[in-house]
């Protein structure tokens, strides 16, 4: 959409960003996704594709994966793909269901979709899934806010 | 409501267990809550109160605390409240509504209230705000399916 | 799945239910979805499909659409599809994302797609969408509670 | 907050509306309000306070109000609350989680209640319950876009 490079390559500055980029300076400082140990498989135009494996120290009181963990994941994909497009986007509301618990060592991915983009508010959907089996694990909806801020 | 210490003190298998006794309990396999560095300030019967501080690794490409963080936060205040009856609670379906940006540092407390508890299923409302001026920080709500196995 | 008819025909009471069967006892006594002009498009093990006309008196005080309507049609798309298995099961959380406004004439049609059914709790997701072009006006999510009690 | 009479009394199309003014403009075209019979309590500065009673052509299949009447009811408190400020607003995302079952009959109230106001973005949570002996019918949260257009 946005995303080409400039005509004015002797600016860097004013080079586009795109998808990618934004994820990358946003991974950069997201200390939170690094500790999950979070690895961005794609990103595009309102999207993202994200992986991770759950570890002991994720477990809850149960001895499976708090839900903070799936949210956590599913609301990461949810700021890459609505940052995406080159404008600051901030997440205003959410829910996940949790549909079946994850244990130790179980690998997950969280691919989100733009369900709708108007000028100021976004919709996004994130299914969680096991990597294994592609068996549902989480169903996520975010609504966000977009500031006309660039990044 | 059933917490009362039974009349067969020769028995400690048979004493029923207060919310106290099953948040101790939750609490000891928590990794996940232990690692946030969440505080038990308070439990009840359908309530909790739970304390914790923002630290670095907590933040996200914004510089501010990942949404993660007040949903996880939120999210044990949920599973201590919903258990505390002593029958196993899963929780099915959360929301959360982030207000403010917290920032590294910020100590915030969850608070949660049950607002129906019928023979299935428990709703939960949990009120995230900022210990320095109990200005509101998220509002989340959640339901759980409450099992018929004991704590 | 349990919806073949029985060996023992002389004895119409033990008939296994269909979806269409569920579908036209609950529809039979819902006099706000007559109210509302529902007609069923489709049913199913665990899905529904139902169109609607959006009338003068469904109008809010914007001239559009009241968010009541949207959310009305795609609920009884959730109650026509939990209960298909034959087992009466009741909403307990739902939401709804408003995507794009109606306007008098409109006609919507509302999906129900099952997308975990376990033992007591079920969870569907449904799209409301415009008959003409199939455009997305609304996301609903919904978590039932299913009974034992039969159809 | 903006809602004292202008200074200019001479022109009538200055004077800053207050939020009676506003809930009466948009009572005055929502049909569909006026076809539950909504009985409009009190109006405020990010609240509203609504009455309505369940009749015959607003049941379901099972013999109790459609979740619709429920949503609808507390659908219309959020738009009255949302929009009592002057500026026109906008549902984005919504939920409600449906407690107790009404009967033909029953009297019920909703009250709104603003949870939080920035510029763009605001927060409601709509408390549903019977007007005979104040219990908890339903819990519905609603966020809302606000638009620079007065009314």
């Amino acid at each position: 959409m946005i995303s080409k490079p400039t005509k004015f390559p002797g600016n860097p500055k004013c080079k586009m960003k795109t998808p990618k980029d934004v994820v990358e300076m946003m991974m950069a400082k997201d200390y939170f996704s690094q500790w999950l140990g979070i690895e961005v498989l794609e990103t595009g135009h309102g999207t993202s594709k994200l992986k991770m494996t759950v570890k002991k120290e994720m477990l809850n009181g149960f001895g499976i994966a708090h839900g903070g963990i799936t949210y956590s994941l599913a609301d990461s994909a949810l700021a890459f793909a609505s940052n995406s497009h080159g404008k600051k986007a901030v997440s205003v509301e959410t829910s996940i269901s949790h549909l079946v618990s994850l244990l130790e060592g179980d690998e997950i991915i969280a691919e989100a979709k733009e369900e709708n983009c108007s000028n100021k508010i976004g919709v996004y959907t994130i299914k969680v899934t096991k990597a294994v089996d592609n068996s549902v694990v989480a169903l996520f909806k975010g609504t966000v806010y977009r500031t006309s801020k660039d990044w």
